[in-house]
């Protein structure tokens, strides 16, 4: 039983919504979700009446409304300092934030074309001029914080930089993005996390297509 | 004295470089800047020596390197804890953040159209689409908070939400975005600030032109 309620996305698409809904359900948070389909053709008015910006996720905490993957996080590591949401370590915890902002204000060229589906068959596309350039710098990412950490995440336990970059790890299998050995083993493992697999069942069972994002 | 140093871009066109260095500034922490002036016929290839994103702002603490404009305002809040960088209530600094997290992620027609350039004369320019959403929106982030706080700024004292916008108050001024009162009236105040004043004087003196952010 808890107070707080994330509104988000068809769990099969909607990456933002995955970004806060993983790290909460990794930590131990209580919280309940309710999934709002989206409704391409008509938007979907009911995102306007749970949040101000009329995009998912949000969270609704009493009379708070929180907005925004990340701040849903900052949030919530506020409300439970004891979970652990970010590393504990003043240097890994800027490092860790650092590339979670890098992943909400860049990395257009991959989230463009490579829109997350849980669901999708591995296998190829055309990749237009950007694509590559995002994948070099999110291997670097995870290699250089798995090298200092030592994994298996990215700082160690598995904290919100591996929320913010989940649906990165379903692009990269989803498209075959990547051979690179240390990136597979990394994604494996976030793979085989329990609320991954709690979250990829569930967007198996949804009942939703939004051509758009299939290509 | 002080082993802060916060790397910026040129002051009159560094729109991400402004928002970390006018929370610190304002908040009175110590700290020292350095101007690194973009060279965008070739790159800046001292960028990529100070900073893995090869992007300014970067903070050095000792051996600590923070990138990312809002990665580097809560590093700073966390040192300096006393200095109120973020609301003091939880609501209200959870509100700061979804507002400061919207700036970074998104507003992408005003970051286009209207780039930051202190030294413009203000004068109007053909808007493309999206921009008067952009604004709009802004306008209603502004309002909304100023409201529930009473000013004088979003969350009463200055804190990094508004250093957030602070580019946005310049283009609004520049390109002559708004008519709104309570809007125009929040800009003024923002641009009386000490630490608004400092900025600008610097931008004013540098020397160096850059053709594609004179629109
Ligand atoms: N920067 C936002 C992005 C939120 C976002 O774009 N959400 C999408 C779903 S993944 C949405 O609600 N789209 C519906 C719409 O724009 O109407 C965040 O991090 O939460
Ligand atoms: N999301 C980054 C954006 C940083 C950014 O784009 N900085 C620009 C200057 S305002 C830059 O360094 N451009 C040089 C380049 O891309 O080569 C942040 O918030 O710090």
């Amino acid at each position: 039983m808890s107070d707080l309620i994330l509104y988000v996305g068809n769990k099969n698409y909607s990456s933002w919504s995955f970004r806060p809904w993983i790290a909460l359900e990794a930590a131990g948070v209580p919280f309940t979700d309710k999934v709002i389909p989206f409704d391409f053709a008509a938007g979907n008015p009911q995102f306007r009446d749970l949040s101000p910006t009329g995009k998912v996720p949000v969270l609704h905490h009493g009379a708070v409304r929180v907005w925004e993957s990340l701040a849903i996080i900052e949030y919530v590591a506020e409300l439970f300092p004891e979970r652990g949401l970010w590393p504990r370590d003043a240097a890994a915890r800027a490092e860790a934030r650092a590339i979670s902002m890098e992943m909400l204000s860049g990395f257009r060229a991959i989230r463009n074309a490579c829109p997350m589906n849980i669901r999708r068959k591995p296998g190829k596309i055309d990749l237009p001029d950007g694509v590559r350039d995002d994948v070099a710098r999110i291997e670097t990412i995870w290699k250089d914080a798995i090298a200092r950490s030592g994994g298996p995440f990215l700082f160690g336990a598995f904290s919100a930089a591996d929320a913010m970059y989940a649906p990165v790890v379903s692009r990269f299998e989803a498209y075959c993005l990547t051979q690179d050995e240390t990136v597979l083993a990394y994604m494996a493992r976030v793979k085989a996390h329990p609320a991954w697999q709690k979250w990829q069942a569930a967007a198996e069972a949804e009942p939703w297509i939004v051509p758009e994002d299939e290509v």
